[in-house]
């Protein structure tokens, strides 16, 4: 018997009963068919770890009521004829999947599932590289274990309580009190702790935030190049996307001052996705008086603040925010952890009741447990000395990444901003496509991300965004010898283009 | 000056620099008013804790671009005319919010600011009570804490790869094996690891399935009484909601069979919340007949089926299931910590990748933290120990809280269902309507749940939803007592019906 019958040995119920059960499911379902031979008792008592009297007991039930034969001399059988409340079943599902004939999808999972957006997903893991610039990677080496296991275990012995019951509607206090504190100190963020909603990453809060205000055919607008992530929300919602370009100030402001129809606009003024440029004062000031004068909410994504190496950083929209149109975004996956799914956002007065209804209906609420590790984390003076330990870190390998740049390509390569972040933007002036320079890279042991899923449409000569966070700072010379060894011969001596 | 300014001792940038961008920025955003005195360099320099020169040379700056004046004898002042550049922030800007012309919400949004759904929404936890009868709630007295955090401390140590990236979608590998296992063994669930996504609770499993296969204005079938968060989702997605009644053996399947219009039901056939009852073997092949005739998809929602005093346990729907039909949905909020937000669902072949990528597009998966110690605790057998255990205090507690409701109420009370889980359904028939009752039992000290949240319609006599998980052993006789004392001496002296 190929069928597989599962006995819970723990379970309350009687052995030879669970037996029976899982015989006549079997029959039941069709994986035993009419006329198939079952195993000798004491067979199957072997295979399953039972008494062989507990198998007899079963098949004797079985058979009493009609689902199998006992024929003297050559064994049991499944029953040719079931008994009659079994055809049904039998009758109507015995057969192979129509797999032609599956439910439909939603307008948003025939988007999900049709490609379309598939390139704007976060791009899978490469396997083992020797060399992997990939953007938005923290320094493993340096994170501070002991420090955030010691956190963690606070935690587990202050938030027992918490722990023992659903995450409060909007987060746990001594969470939402230390970002208060925080981003009102580094980012000029005015808030009280009650309009800060926790979130399971950025991620969530922009599709929250879309959920709550956005009709399918509503306009919005993003930086082009920009977010991958946020086209991706906005195009699977069947939103209209105008694109803005983006300069060596961030978003051009003036290009949306006479539209009237955008009702939500997605920016990241601190350090921009993925030029690495800052918005300017007064481009966040005509960008907040035009939001207001057209009543468009305008989602402030402060990503990678927390990492600015010079330069004057300028506060917040949201701090500059008289009229409670915008709503402020940070997340702590570069700060902290990524794999930790810890995002907030900071709301105007009117949006808090209805978003933190939101994300309750949603999910419930962010683990306790999290919440409140970072919570002791941030507490204890500790989130702080990383940041600024950190900092100095990014920065020194931002430092090498672009200094081997310039020696390695010299006026092959142009570095974009990089005053902040985890990433520059490189544009190679080769004569390779970006696949072919994907390709060659990755056959030299360095694995880059194409630059090309940021903007909406097609760029050249070919960019990507090199993340200088993962690599250990010994590495990343020797990273960029080697792709340059890949790409750089091959313009002097024998130009593909 | 009231006007906070914010300076950051440990900004990479000189306190000059701030001092005048947070000036210049509260001059631009109109806290600060042309003609507003600002304080001497002494005195701002003693408030902010900086050197008087600092604040010299801010102000200088400050003057020099015309933005302040110094007035000899006087003092300093906000400029009555701005720099040119300035005007257009300060003449845009200055006015208090127009809250009356917020931004509109989505279909959705409405739903949820409406208030209409509230009801059905996760009920405020009450402050502090003596006798706490919630359902769902777990006991806290007995949770192993000690074998959760060396489950916790080590996964921090053997994810540390895993933390420093974001979840793999779908889930951490090795949880999605010990579920897989699990569920097979107890549950008789067929599936691969591949086939389960992790998700932070059956809500969002829920949720994802509607956004991903339903458009407003399909038809869904849901259990009545039932789940109320089912009908919150399914009710604000503009869904066409069909309420099947349910009987002593779950869901009247049969009401079902000529609908051929229905595109999901929900379905909780371990336990039906809140009633108790078994979805009978019968019902399950029928109800899997039909919806393989209607192509309707069916949640399987298996909430509390590790918690089973009695009987004989079913096989799982998804186990019954050849056509691909099932989607099965567990969670951890009962067996482990509702604090820890984690559920999973079971999907069929082709629901795997769409399902994945929409998690992944809402929030790029569940904190690997808390996975990655869900994994460790179930790998060590401690998972499966702690199920066991809780199983027979659950049950004890089960056992007082009936016998006491039925001393202490006898005629005036009918007790539901109680083979499992961590509630029973109390019908009290007593003069009383559901409020009376639950102010009375309030001023007693009792907390009890309403239950008409659970029906569709208004349902008399009132019911209740009464948990024993939550409340210590030696406290349930009491309360109930005290339940009594406040409830039952009316009935025969002084009815108020």
């Amino acid at each position: 018997m190929e069928v597989l019958l599962r006995i819970d040995p723990l379970s309350s119920e009687a052995l030879h009963r669970q037996l029976y059960d899982a015989v006549r499911t079997a029959i039941l379902t069709g994986r035993l068919r009419p006329g198939d031979k079952l195993p000798a008792t004491r067979v199957l008592a072997e295979q399953l770890s039972l008494s062989r009297t507990t198998v007899a007991e079963a098949y004797d039930q079985l058979q009493a009521e009609g689902y199998i034969l006992g024929k003297h001399g050559s064994g049991t059988y499944v029953a040719p004829d079931l008994p009659e409340d079994a055809s049904l079943a039998v009758n109507g599902r015995v057969h192979v999947r129509r797999s032609a004939e599956q439910p439909s999808f939603s307008q948003w999972g025939q988007k999900i599932v049709s490609g379309e957006y598939l390139h704007l997903a976060r791009p899978e893991e490469p396997g083992d590289v020797e060399f992997d610039f990939r953007p938005h990677r923290i320094d493993g080496d340096r994170f501070p274990w002991q420090t955030w296991n010691s956190a963690v275990e606070r935690a587990l012995e202050h938030a027992r309580e918490g722990l023992l019951r659903y995450p409060p509607s909007g987060g746990y206090p001594e969470l939402l009190t230390q970002i208060a504190t925080h981003i009102a100190r580094h980012r000029g963020v005015n808030c009280f702790p009650e309009q800060i909603a926790i979130v399971n990453g950025t991620q969530q809060g922009l599709n929250l935030i879309a959920e709550l205000l956005l009709q399918p055919g509503d306009h919005v607008a993003v930086e082009d190049p920009g977010y991958p992530a946020a086209r991706l929300v906005f195009g699977t919602r069947g939103l209209q996307v105008t694109y803005v370009p983006v300069d060596g100030e961030g978003m051009e402001v003036d290009r949306l001052v006479h539209r009237q129809d955008i009702k939500l606009v997605h920016v990241t003024p601190s350090h921009q996705e993925p030029t690495g440029a800052t918005l300017s004062l007064g481009r966040r000031l005509a960008l907040l008086d035009w939001a207001e004068r057209s009543w468009c909410v305008v989602l402030e994504d402060d990503y990678d603040s927390e990492f600015r190496y010079e330069g004057r950083p300028i506060e917040s929209l949201q701090g500059l925010d008289s009229s409670g149109l915008v709503v402020y975004a940070g997340t702590f996956s570069k700060s902290v952890l990524p794999g930790l799914r810890i995002g907030f956002v900071v709301l105007p007065d009117h949006l808090v009741q209805p978003f933190v209804m939101a994300k309750s209906l949603w999910d419930s609420g962010t683990s306790v447990m999290e919440q409140a590790a970072l919570a002791e984390f941030m507490a204890s003076g500790e989130y702080e000395r990383h940041i600024r330990r950190m900092r100095r870190i990014y920065r020194d390998k931002r430092d090498l990444l672009v200094t081997a740049l310039q020696r390695c390509f010299g006026s092959h390569v142009l570095v974009g901003q990089r005053h902040g972040g985890l990433n520059v933007l490189v544009q190679f002036n080769l004569p390779y496509s970006e696949q072919e320079i994907v390709l060659r890279a990755g056959a030299a042991g360095v694995y880059l991300q194409p630059g090309s899923r940021y903007f909406a449409q097609r760029h050249d000569p070919p960019i990507f965004l090199l993340g200088f966070g993962g690599p250990a700072a010994n590495r990343i010379e020797a990273g960029v010898t080697r792709l340059a060894s890949a790409l750089v011969p091959a313009t002097q001596s024998s130009p593909v283009a």
